[in-house]
Parts: C-alpha cells; structure tokens; sequence
C-alpha cells in the first residue's frame, strides 16, 4: 500500500555507471530534485566492466574526478598478436603500440567497475543535490498521457519498493522525466514493452579477473592469443589482477561440448586457459571475479516513451565485452540525456531538444553493433590471417575513441554547408563532433589545464573564442567588436560562459587590458581569472597547440558554440554572430532564474 | 589518576604535518604498535602553511598519496616583482619562470595545510595499523636511563590527559621511542628543557588567506611588490585564495608605530595591502584565515635526548614562514627519524642509526636559518637593488628543491673518496645526495612512472641496478654475476629490494630472460612485474633521461644502494658487490622476522 508520495524532476532508475553518470550531470543544480534509485544495496563490489576509454574519462574530467580515476586506473600501452606455432604451442607476432595520435594521451585504462562507481557517489554526496536510494526498486510506472506535453505536470507515476524485503509497502514518487540505466535485463524497458531487435550469438564466454601466475611473458600487456586450442584475450588490470576473455567454444579445448553459461565453472574457464597458453605454464592465485555469458548483438527500438522516459546503457543495446565498450558507451548515452534535461527544465528550451537523445545516441548504438559483429569474428575465427587482424585492430582502436562520431544536424547541431562558412574556420572538427581534449594555459597565472578539465559540467552551452594572435591590433579590435556584441547577447542569454583560447604569446598580452565581458566582475569574488588562455608554450608541460589540432588558423580564429557535451554546435567566424543569435532563437529558451557561474579551479 | 597503561613502540607527539609524516613511515609495518597524540580536537581547518615543495611531493608520492594532493594543489608557475615607480605607486620590473630546470617538473605547489593533514589521516586510517588520538595531550615524561640502552625496553612513560576536559583523568604510555612533532611552542623540548639558540626578529608580519578583489594584474601569480610605503608578497592558491604577506612596519603604512603582533587586526592588514598596491584598487571578499606574528629564527640545541626521544619540524627550528620551508623541512625531518626508527626496530640494526638523525638533520635546520636571514632581509630592505633581489630569488628557489643537501658521511653514507671508486658511477649525485626523481618505463607492461612512485615507503633499502644496455652480451653476463652474487646476498640480508634500470630499448629485453632474483617468485601471485624498468621512450610521456639526469654511463652502468629515503648510501660498480656487503655488515642488522614485499601499482 503507497503511504508517501515524493515529486523529483528527474528520477534516475538505475545506479551503474550510466545512471550515475547521468546523476552527475546535474552536480550544482540547486534548483532541480533529482533522485536515484537501485535494487541493488550498494555499488558492485567486483567484476563487471573495467575499460575507461579516454572519452569517458574526459567526462569523468568534466564532473571533477577523472584524474582521482586515473591515479587508480592501469594504463594501457601495447597489445601483443599470439598465433600458433605449428607445433602445438604458441609464438609471438606482433607487438602493437595501444595509441591514437591525435588523442594526445592514453587511449584507455582499466580499473574496477566498483571504484568507478564509488567515484560517482561519492561525487554526489560531495554536490549533495541527488539523492540516492539503494535496495530500491520499481514495481510498476505510468505515464498520465494527458499531462506528457504540460511543461509544469509530474507525468510520470512510479511505484517503487524495498528490494530487500518481503514486504507489500509500497512507495510512490511522481516525476516530470525518467533515465532508465537499469541494464540489460531492464524492468523499465520491459515494462514499457519496448523490443529489442539482434540476436544472442551462439558463442559461450567465460570471464575473469584473476592474478595468474605463469611464465607466459606478456600477461601483463593487452594480448590475444589464438591457439589451436581457441582464442583468449587478456587486458591487465590495476593491483596484479588480469582480465580474461575466453571462447569457451574452442576446438581443442577440453570442455563438454553441450556445456552451456548455466554449466560452466571456473575451473573450466582456467583449464580452457591453460590449453590455450601452453606450452606456458598457467595457474591463478586470487580469483577476484568470474561469469559465463553469450553475447546478445541488440538494439532497442526506441530509446524513450514520450521524451517523458529516457533509456540509456545496456537497457537499449548489448553487444560482447571485449572491446571494452559497453560502460563507456552507456557512459555517453548517459551524459547526453543527462545535460540535455538539466537544460531543458534548468533553461525552458523546445522541448524537441529532448527528441534528439535518441536520434543521435540510437544510430551510435546500431553502429556499434555492427562494430562489434566484425569485432567478434576476429576473435572466433580461428583461422585468421594476420594481417587481417591487425588491421581490424587498429580499426577498432580508433572507432573506441569516439574521434569519428558526429551527430547529424539538428537544432543543436547546425546544418554544413553554412553559406556563410569560409575556409578560416576549424579544420579538424565540425559541428557535431566533440572537440579534442588540448592543453591551454591559464592567461592570469600560467598554469596549464586541459579542455574538459576546465569544461565542467554545468548543463551550459559555451563560447569557445578562438581569438587568434589578438597581439596584432585588427585581431584584437575584431575581438573588441565580438565583445560589444557579447554583452549584449548576453543580457538576453545570461547562462552562456565564454571563454577565450588566444593564439598570441602569453606574455604580450594583458587580461585587464580585454573588455570586462571576457573576465567578468563578481562582487564576492572580483575578476573572474579563469576565462582567457593561451594556445601557448607553458613552463613545464609543453604547448598544447590548440589551434593546430582543431585545425585552426593562428592568425584568424574563430568561434566555437560547444554543447555542454562538448560537441560543436556550430563553427563560425567572429563576424558571423548573427548565427549564434539564430541558434539560440531557435532554442526558444524561456526566462531562465538567475544562473550564478562559477569556475572550477 | 592514572588507571590504564597503554605499551607502543613509537609514540608520535602532534598529528600536523610532520607528525603524520612520521606515521606514515610506518605504513603497513604490522609488527610495530604506533600511536599518534595530538591535543587538538582533529586536522586544521584553515592556514598556516600551504607550500608543497618537490621533494616534498616525492615523499608523499612514496606514501601513495602524492597525486590525490597534486589534483587539489594550485601550481606556482611564474614570480613577478614590482618596484615603485618614483611617482608613488608600483611598477612591474620582472616576471621569473618558477622553474629549476633539474626538476623536471613544477618546484612548488600551494594547498591548504589542512588538506594536506587530511590526506596524511585518510592514509593512516587506509592502512589502519597507527592509531591516531585527538584531543590528547601529555602531561609528564619520564626516561628511565637505566634501560635506555636495553633493545627490549619501553624506557620512556607519558602520562596524557584530554585537552578538551578539565579533568584529572590521565593515562599512561609505555613507549620505546618518541618522536615530538608538537610545534613551535613544543611542550617537549620545555619538559625536556632543550634549549633554542637565536632571536626573534623585530618586523611584525600579517598573514592572511583571501580572496582578493583588485584590478592588480598579477594577483594569480606569486609577486612581490617593493613600494615606497611597503613590502607584500602574494602567492596564489587553491580556489580563489591567494597567500598575503605584508611586513607591518613598512615606514608609509597607515599602522600605529608601536603596533604589536597582540593589537593587529585583519583591517590593518588590509590597509596595509591598500597601501602597497596603490594605485591599483585592493579589496578582499572571503578571508579564510588571518594571523600576525614576530619571526624567530631559532634552532633547538638538541633534536634528541637519549636518542630515545625525538624532536622534529617547528619543535627544532623556526624561521619566517616566507620561502615556503617551514612545512617542507618539517616533513623532512620526520621522514628522516620515521624510517630510521622502522628499520631500527624492524631490522634490528645498529642503534648508532639513530644518532644520525640529529646529525644530519640540524644542520639542515642551521643552513634554513642563513638562508632565512638572508631572504628576510630582502624583503625588508625597501632600497634594494634589482639585480640582488632577482639573484637571490633564484638562488633561493634552488635552495628550496633541496637539490643541494648532501649528508656528511657516517654509518649509512658511504665516505668518498673510495679507493674502489671509479670515474663510472653516477656522476651527477653521491652519496650522502637525494636521487633525481626520474621517468622509467615498465619492462612488463610499458606504463612509465617515476622513482618515487615506484619507491613505497617499507623501511627497507633498496638496490638500485642500473644494468646498463644489457642487450649487449657481455653487459648481460656481468648482470648475470651480479644476480648470483644478489642470490646470496639476499639469503643473509632478505630485507633488500632489487630494482633493474636498464639502457637497452625496452622492445630488445624479455623480462622472463632475466635470472629469477630480479623477478622473484611468490607463490601467491606468481612472478612480481615491477621489478625491472626501461630508461626508453614511453609510448605517451616521452623519455625519463634516467641516465643522463643521473650522470651514468649508459653502457657502464652502476649500483646505487638507496636508503629508504631516497638518499644514495653508496655507489659502485656492479663487480664491486663487496662494498655492499662491507655496508650491511657495518649496520649490525639482526636477525630480522620474515618481511614480505608487495610493489605498490
């Protein structure tokens, strides 16, 4: 029997990575009530996913704690090609360097699902404006179809209930939107009988994380080895842990050929092992974690009910493991419906904004599908060439990144070709791509920070001025025009941050010489001093060369309006800010409240 | 009353910084019963000190926690000076890149001393085997001399009170060792009567942490403004705050002459700021802390009394607070007498181990003093030149790396010349110096780190082999007698950890070719992998340069015996393994209980 009824903006069902991802999104939002509920008592202690793409931990950035992640996290650096060596056993191929160019750092690193999460939590309850519930789950929701388009209603029904206990209590909480993360077997998606479309494959994997004790001489590089015996691959792990993917399906594996996920046991996962890397020796000290599973290749067809309940992660697509992709896509699918409703009810924007979650996350997800169909292949062929698998790997290693995603054009993505656009813009990227993570320095004190270390999420679209060499007196009376025009943009757009990357030599320029609107007065706390950067040499980090990796003009600049995601909305000129003004017109945002900034140091 | 009676090995007297640095030398030592006291009611919330130096960072990255403090810390990266500009206000002179290019890396970072204490609690409280007491303090000491010299007594007895009660309740405390870290106004060196040689200055400072509001352009760099009315020195923190120091008696400061540290107030200090930046504006809006106080540059008589108990940090020495040192050498000196203790009562070696605390620490604390005199005098002197100032800053930012600290030769420094000695060892330190803080890759899995990353502080000594380009087959076979010599070796001194740099290209070596003593086996997790590491390129960070920033031959190669502080003890050939052997023998190590090694990853 419901006895409370508890309203929120946002109920967040679901508290793995992606939920707690999307909770992140609205750190700081005083004014929104946003809830979190779990059927689980707390974060995962073991197992699960372990492979932080360098995309997720810019997120990770962008919510304050990805360099505590990384302290914890096992970089990877190369990855090493096993194949058998005609005699019985196995002998080396390839040594791979695991590196994307044009990331600039470390393409992934692995630590325990459960860090990462204990990260996110205890992110919130250092904000303390989401509250979360454990040992919670949904028994039944309902959508009031009527009230679905009122802007001011509580559609949304959900009864939850303690997951611990037999009990009958029950709880309502009423809810102006939903994000579902509740994972592959998803009580909402199922609820909301929305199907999924693909296919469980016929290969059983077993998993696990164990510390081996071996002779094999690279387990503790990223390696696939394929035997006669069958294929495993190994990513290593923080502590002395290693990760193991095996096909359990292996030819010459000493396994019951009708075994199935239900039947297998550890002791046949570590003996498929054994078979794979002999001649090498292989026992394992510390089992810390260990499953069977079939890979299902799935897709849900829609990924919301009325842009009233949104659904993110492994509730809307599952594909295999290994390439380490299903936490940092839900990761993604997360953070885009995350800001996209802080913005909505925190700016009173079109609510078609809401629409465009799934028309950009759903085609991600069918791509990665077919990504990982390929992906998988190669690790089930026993047969393959090597050349072939070489390629395909580091095919796969760039499409992790995400470099290549671009989302098409909508009302936040401007259409190309813009007549207006010239060629003195940013090469590298364009409007729907998210921009590279450079280094810039810190124009008032010289410190160095990254792009999305300074981008923190605060549901806010961006200026990003790249003012050029405003050394030179036409560059920088150009700026000064753009500045007249910015403030007053923003009289009418107050919750927009500009911020300025120059291309001049820090030491010739002076902040207090730039117009106000580009360091502005706070009466608490004076000059605002984290606004202005320099795409320059710092004192002990090198140059970023911002300029040159977004393929941008030193002399000439230009202007960048970044999603709160960090994707281009759109790229223009600093006299074309007559599309910026249309953008958001476009937008129609409502009168927002007061929105006070405040820079993360 | 007394009514309870608690035995520990080592009490440690006041948790601020070099209290709880002293107790983090005993991390994950299980054998030895620590104690903490401190009459506080927890950490400090604001103030006091604030500078991070390198070498200070490198101890706390050998307690695991270097790079959770480095997240948090605001980096100093440029000085500014500004003199008058003969018209009553300031001009800027010179901008100075904070940099010491031996480093490597930023010389000083800023963080609230409470932080810091924090992160020193949080990583006791992880390894939970020292327990820390608030709101504690002592009451009496007594040594009993006539077991002062017997290994198995507890000869020294504290009786303790709770400081937050008026209460005649006291505890007693069996202790084999002190070590007092109770501040400037220590009430151990009182009971124990030690006298301080050396005066208090006449100047009266103010000090004070806020957040300023100012149109003075260089108030997120560390400046000092020289003007007719004054002198302050401004260094930027973490969040919005920035460090003032403003010497009161400035001849043009609007301050009563006889203006005492007593009848300061915050306004004063403000005003004088006023003073010195006009014609710049100067207001503050949040002021987190503030304080005045007269320098003393005094140096205790003795740090210890029978080396059974021991002083360290403002206990022994004061000075102006100014070059950032009083922390840094706090820190310093407890690391120093912390490990000493450990190996002591874990190794059961010499006690004339012990005796080396006062030697080589006081006269650091001596050398702190000159320097500190001179440095005042710079900022108390209005007429100064230029070029003196800007001399001596840099000099003084060298000294502050402690790069030049060289401990005199004694039972674990090594006395140079050798007659062993060759011109191919490490040519740019010696015994008795700190090694640089150098990059190295992992032969296993390719992830750099650094020295001092690598190097968990355990108590125990370590050698350090650089191979040389053991590619190169007789490089190899003299490695190969070093590793039968270390199999021996290693049976009477277990105690010893072996780490491998070698020159050769990572890619040319396998870990599993070498001889089993530089990767042992463990039969719980296999063989260990972080043992053996490249000085080659890094697949992300470049190139550490180990060799050359250590002047070692890259196909010669050395052997440095480092102590557990990172001190060289001594330096040879790698055919000249009896000079280790002489070394260990001369410390008279007992025999010692069963002591296992884990590598911190």
């Amino acid at each position: 029997m419901s006895n409370t009824v508890d309203q929120v903006d946002v109920l967040i069902i679901g508290a793995g990575p992606a939920g707690l991802t999307a909770a992140n999104c609205f750190n700081g939002s005083n004014r929104l009530r946003v809830r979190v509920i779990d059927k689980k008592s707390g974060t995962v202690e073991t197992g699960k996913a372990d492979g932080l793409k360098s995309i997720s931990l810019e997120v990770l950035d962008t919510f304050g704690i990805g360099d505590t992640i990384r302290n914890e996290s096992h970089r990877v650096e190369e990855v090493v090609l096993w194949e058998p060596d005609g005699q019985g056993g196995v002998e080396r191929s390839m040594t791979i360097a695991d590196r994307v160019p044009e990331l600039g750092k470390p393409r992934e690193m692995t630590l325990d699902q459960g860090r990462i999460e204990h990260h996110l939590v205890a992110n919130l309850e250092r904000h303390g404006n989401v509250e979360i519930s454990w040992q919670t789950q949904p028994v039944d929701l309902q959508i009031n179809h009527r009230q679905a388009e009122n802007p001011l209603a509580y559609p949304i029904t959900v009864m939850m209930k303690d997951s611990g206990q037999e009990t009958s209590q029950t709880q309502l909480i009423q809810a102006r939107y939903v994000i579902a993360c509740d994972g592959a077997r998803s009580w909402t998606r199922k609820h909301l009988k929305i199907p999924l479309r693909g296919d469980l494959t016929d290969s059983t994997w077993g998993v696990m994380d164990a510390v081996p004790k071996t002779n094999f001489p690279d387990i503790r590089k990223v390696c696939v080895v394929h035997s006669a015996q069958g294929t495993i691959m190994a990513v290593p792990r923080e502590r002395k842990l290693v990760r193991f993917y095996i096909a359990m399906d292996g030819t010459g594996l000493d396994v019951p050929t009708a075994l199935s996920q239900k039947t297998l046991t550890v002791d046949h996962v570590v003996n498929a092992a054994r078979s794979i890397f002999h001649p090498y020796t292989f026992e394992v000290g510390e089992v810390a974690w260990w499953s069977a599973y079939q890979v299902g290749q799935r897709v849900a067809d829609n990924f919301s009910r009325n842009d009233r309940v949104f659904l993110a992660g492994d509730a809307v697509h599952t594909h295999s493991p290994k390439a380490g992709q299903g936490m940092n896509t839900s990761i993604q699918d997360a953070y885009n419906i995350g800001w996209k409703l802080r913005f909505h009810l925190e700016q009173k924007c079109s609510k078609s904004l809401l629409a465009s979650y799934e028309q950009e996350r759903r085609p991600i997800a069918q791509q990665l599908i077919n990504f990982d169909r390929e992906y998988l292949e190669l690790f089930a062929n026993p047969n393959l060439q090597f050349d072939e698998f070489l390629n395909a790997y580091q095919k796969a290693m760039r499409f992790t990144t995400g470099i290549g995603i671009r989302y098409a054009p909508s009302l936040i993505v401007q259409s190309p070709p813009m007549e207006e656009k010239t060629d003195n813009t940013a090469k590298a990227f364009a409007p729907g791509m998210r921009l590279p993570d450079f280094q810039m320095v810190n124009q008032a004190d010289g410190v160095p920070t990254t792009l999305y270390h300074r981008m923190t999420m605060n549901g806010q679209f961006r200026l990003l001025v790249f003012a050029g060499d405003i050394a030179i007196q036409p560059v920088y009376h150009r700026l000064l025009e753009f500045g007249h025009w910015l403030t007053d943009f923003l009289r009418v757009n107050p919750g927009i941050e500009t911020i300025i990357v120059h291309s001049s030599k820090r030491a010739e320029i002076e902040l207090m010489d730039l117009p106000d609107v580009f360091h502005p007065w706070n009466d608490a706390d004076g000059w605002d001093y984290w606004r202005v950067y320099a795409d320059d040499e710092s004192y002990h980090d090198g140059h970023g060369q911002a300029y040159q990796r977004c393929g941008i003009d030193r002399d000439d600049g230009c202007v960048v309006l970044m999603r709160p995601d960090g994707y281009a909305s759109l790229i223009c000129r600093m006299e074309q800010t007559s599309q910026i003004s249309t953008f958001f017109e476009g937008l129609s945002l409502g009168i927002p409240e007061k929105v006070s900034f405040s820079a993360r140091l």
